[in-house]
């Protein structure tokens, strides 16, 4: 992906190698604002959070962030007191070469837990990388975020507000350890807008709840999940404040930005060859239908199927049957692309439709690369979406080696 | 396994090709009593039940039960009114063949969902392996009931009750679709014990929830799963009651049996390398150990990881951090095979062991096919035991080619 283009006036950022990684990959990320920027961010719900992310909670509070800095390789998590002050110190030394005030740099990482951070490298290469923050270091920064990912992830969009045009950039990492309602992977997204705090945070909220809420790779969440917004405040929109009708333009950009790099991390889920949209509508209610979309998504069963590309049915009728909600068997209909392959409980068949007509038109969609499982449950008005890719060899691979 | 020897006094069996399956592999099982036998069961608790399931549960309600007609193959799953009658027919045919009393006769499926069954392959079928009933043909019998399994899983115990031998036979079928507290799959226990139905109900729901409902391949549970032991009295000990202390070596041989068949679904879960057993102590109660347990058992990165034979303790710390109970961070210790790899939340280090030499024995344990992992909470005295397989190629290429 080209982003030469694409910037956020009074961003810089810049990725690079440091040593943490082997082959000279990069593992170093900084974002820099001209300006201390208003920040908001949401958090993994794992338990057990690496140090990063407890520093992370911590600041969030005091609301400004004028640097977020990123290691990859190294999780930091489950380091205890020593891996607390290793996060200190990268802040101490973010915020000291770059200049800029005590308390506004964050840092986030990403890699393999329990392991202590090399300090010596990372120091060097924290000098090393804020030396060369500038307008167009986007993809260098992706990139150096990135862990079992195959491509950096960047989306950028437009809106207008008040005849000021205000701007957005998001990168973000995945690949493993993600899963719907359980918080996410490493975003950062860079906007000029002009907003209130508090604003920020809730359309950041309601952004991630409709995006990386909605995904799912493999159902394990990680020690370092973390998403950050900041808003700089250089489009000189006039402020948005929450309740603002304005607001609506900015929602729906957030929103925009979040999906598309939800998307592309389904797209890299490790070892995934599928786009998977589970569409569950007509549940008792919408906690419901999240709950038959999570466990057919994350069927093991199902998702090889998909890989197989086997209209196999079957699994996700079993996999409904056991989501621990109200079902009624007689009831569900299952759609692949469209093509009806359960109505009332049982395999497709009438409404003009042969049997093995139905049978070769759903094979044929599970052919395809995109294909939206649309399961109805007729029993009320609960809706639910997420997006998973399918169950590779590769993951496996992927999986089994990946610390060595 | 070599079983010609393994009989249970008054009981028969056989096991045949009807056409079902492809290349002539067997499909057809009849487990058969002389006298009607006192029935026990325990059926899946997904909420999309096979017809076989429903007509069970409906018939276990009399009690009594003189034969059991298996197929594989074709798990008669959401196949509505017509699979009903279907299972309906296939009791009736058993019950003809055999010149049993209406009602008496058990049917269950197990294979592909969603496809009606060729009743006239069964019809034919039923005839033949209801004609080929002998005390020895139980290996014919669990090699019939066999879908994705690679071998065919008998166990066989003894007791002696107040002087009298009593002896127990089981057979099961994996491979897949297996998970902890969910129910389990096909299992067919028989016994020559003579004892109240209410005591035979009792026994059995303890042995499986220590043995079946103990064990993982993937977290999938099946619209089929059913277990059933039947107990004809032959032995001619003075009737089991409940409570009753001579019950006490019933339940360890009906645990037991259990326990062996369960431990032959985890080697043999699909694709499976390793056996893993999850120990937790230490937890606020056994509910909380037990999720702590399916939690770490069920995580993909978790089994990858073991298949990789990577010490990779970090992914249990993020499945421990994400089972939704509490814990201590700084109070977890993780054992791979009595080798610690964390104390107090981080990598072991300390009590006179450098962290290369624990790294090292670490990397030894994680290359045996049994691996024991201690995990302990630390907060208080719930405990759970969990056994699993690891996740390998194999195991998605299986379940990718599955109905191909």
């Amino acid at each position: 992906m080209k982003v030469q283009n694409l910037s956020i006036n009074g961003f810089k950022s810049a990725g690079i190698h440091c040593g943490i990684k082997k082959d000279r990959k990069k593992d170093l990320a900084i974002i820099y604002s001209e300006v201390p920027a208003l920040v908001a961010g949401v958090f993994t719900k794992n338990k057990i959070k690496a140090a990063p992310v407890l520093l992370g909670m911590q600041r969030l509070k005091n609301g400004l962030c004028q640097a977020v800095i990123i290691n990859s390789g190294n999780a930091n998590a489950c380091t205890g007191k020593q891996g607390l002050n290793h996060a200190k110190t990268m802040v101490e030394l973010a915020e000291n070469a770059l200049g800029i005030k005590k308390g506004l740099a964050f840092v986030a990482s990403t890699g393999v837990i329990g392991q202590p951070l090399p300090m010596d490298k990372i120091k060097k290469g924290i000098a090393n990388v804020a030396s060369k923050v500038s307008t167009d270091g986007w993809e260098n920064a992706a990139q150096a975020i990135m862990t079992t990912d195959a491509f950096p992830k960047i989306a950028f969009e437009k809106c207008t507000i008040d005849g000021k045009e205000i701007s957005m950039l998001g990168i973000a990492k995945g690949a493993g350890m993600i899963k719907p309602d359980m918080a996410t992977m490493l975003s950062f997204i860079a906007t000029d807008v002009n907003i209130e705090r508090n604003a920020l945070q809730k359309t950041l909220k309601m952004a991630v709840d409709n995006s990386f809420n909605c995904i799912t790779v493999d159902g394990d969440t990680s020690t370092n999940d973390t998403v950050l917004v900041l808003a700089n405040g250089f489009a000189k929109n006039p402020r948005l404040t929450s309740p603002d009708p304005r607001l609506a333009a900015f929602q729906a950009m957030i929103e925009k930005v979040c999906k598309k790099l939800a998307f592309m991390l389904v797209m890299d889920g490790e070892g995934a060859t599928k786009f998977l949209e589970f569409k569950i509508t007509g549940a008792k209610n919408n906690k419901d239908a999240k709950r038959v979309a999570d466990t057919a998504a994350n069927s093991l069963l199902v998702k090889t199927a998909f890989f197989g590309e086997d209209a196999n049915w079957g699994r996700i009728m079993a996999a409904i049957g056991r989501a621990g909600v109200d079902v009624k068997e007689e009831k569900i209909n299952i759609y692949f692309n469209d093509v009806p392959v359960v109505l009332n409980g049982q395999k497709a068949k009438g409404k003009g439709l042969k049997a093995e007509d139905i049978e070769k038109k759903a094979s044929k969609a599970v052919k395809q690369k995109h294909i939206c499982i649309k399961i109805e449950l007729g029993l009320g008005k609960g809706s639910a979406i997420v997006w998973a890719s399918d169950l590779s060899y590769e993951y496996v691979k992927i999986n089994a080696s990946y610390r060595t």
